[in-house]
């Protein structure tokens, strides 16, 4: 963390900070059988870890959630196990992640949310984003309107191409010039739903998987920033994930207990 | 594994299957104190796990291992100890990458190796490449004259420029459109030799860390394969990812040691 950033940790926001939690997709590389959302690691359901990650951070201010209805009684049951005092709205999403995106974007601005208003929008798939995080997602918002958390990548990427029924190498990107993607992408609402209402527009436009290639399209004067994520920033994708997700919960939890200790501790003396 | 895979198993290569393994590089992401190629994971340095790999498939006929001053006592040794039969060379390499695979292109040439000869260029910081792998890739070389292993990327990949002191966000590829590269890349050696004879002639060439971004600059006539890898193929990049190496060092003991009783039950019956 800079001294930059600790300098204006405690500024309180000025705009709503809201997360967008999009657990609308269908999992199709998971076992079809059940929805990774709800999928429990560390006792507790992927969804839900998200969820709480955004409402214990000090700068969120608003939590929507954006569901589909195999998981929707389901994330209603821990919404009121929970009692979170932040989430706001349970929605339904749409066939692609942009309808869900659209879908928030529309009961956002209904809401009357303002332009400066800060969004942060967040895969459930990914259940560890970390306080740092989201913290500096929020921060980096002050000097830009659009910032992606990203990893460096430790091999070079071949971007392919199909040749037959085989795919070839299209070509190399050394691994110094790529980033891998994760989640929260941010951005200023005004600059995200200008972005989407443009795509709205655009016939060839056929659904993206990523919020930052609707903006490299539809806005293309914004200069989208990178904020460093961490290991444990891990997306579900596979059943196999489940066993390294749970190892990460079990970190998590390890953590927990000594800061709670630690915390005890200080009390006490 | 394919029925095409099982039924061209069996047939003796007619060429030389030569692998060259780099282990030349500074490694300067690891502990500078010490080179990340002799470090000991599951009781083995990390470059002894490549050799024996290679000495153990079938279909390798010769091994050359290309090393810098500060490692070649320490790889010398480990050749005198474990006795490898496959082991013809053990060659100095050069600053950069592309240069230790030119010393070894060019030692090869010296020997008379023909054109049509089968090179698996393979990187000493990935100690635990698949003896599956390693077959495929030979065998790839029959459909083609260029192949890398790569495996799916769970994550989008962004390609990133400089603005002023921070990286942003140049394009995105969505995670079907990318592959994460891997080792071993695999050539006919006149293909590969003829590419880094052209790079070699031009004054442009600034090294590369990676031989399919040679092929695809100097051999654009050649489309260059995939071979899928696997996700216990990776690279020891910094101090971090020791632990993860020692897991599966420890797993692949394991497996050892099973394949081992079993044989032994077997030829008990």
């Amino acid at each position: 963390m800079t001294s930059e950033t600790m300098d204006t940790a405690s500024v309180p926001e000025t705009v709503p900070v809201v997360a967008v939690i999009l657990a609308a997709g269908q999992g199709s590389r998971f076992d079809p059988s059940q929805p990774k959302q709800l999928v429990s690691v560390g006792k507790r359901e992927v969804i839900d870890w998200s969820i709480r990650a955004f409402e214990r951070n000090a700068r969120v201010s608003d939590i929507v959630v954006v569901v589909n209805n195999a998981v929707r009684g389901a994330v209603e049951k821990i919404a009121d196990r929970e009692n979170y005092a932040k989430l706001r709205m349970i929605l339904n999403g749409g066939e692609q992640r942009s309808d869900s995106v659209s879908e928030a974007l529309a009961a956002l601005s209904s809401a009357g949310i303002p332009p400066q208003a800060k969004l942060l929008v967040h895969d459930a798939s990914r259940p560890f984003v970390t306080d740092e995080t989201i913290t500096e997602c929020v921060r980096a918002l002050n000097d830009r309107n659009a910032v992606v958390v990203a990893e460096p990548s430790d091999d070079a990427i071949a971007v392919t191409r199909d040749s037959g029924d085989r795919k070839v190498v299209e070509h190399v990107v050394p691994r110094e010039e790529v980033v891998r993607l994760q989640t929260p992408q941010a951005f200023r609402f005004g600059t995200l739903s200008d972005a989407y209402r443009k795509a709205s527009e655009d016939d060839d436009f056929s659904g993206s998987t990523n919020d930052a290639s609707v903006l490299l399209r539809y806005a293309q004067q914004e200069e989208i920033g990178i904020v460093e994520g961490s290991v444990d920033n891990m997306a579900i994708v596979t059943v196999h994930d489940v066993a390294a997700a749970e190892d990460i919960a079990k970190a998590e939890a390890l953590t927990a207990v000594r800061a709670m200790i630690g915390k005890m501790n200080t009390t006490g003396e």
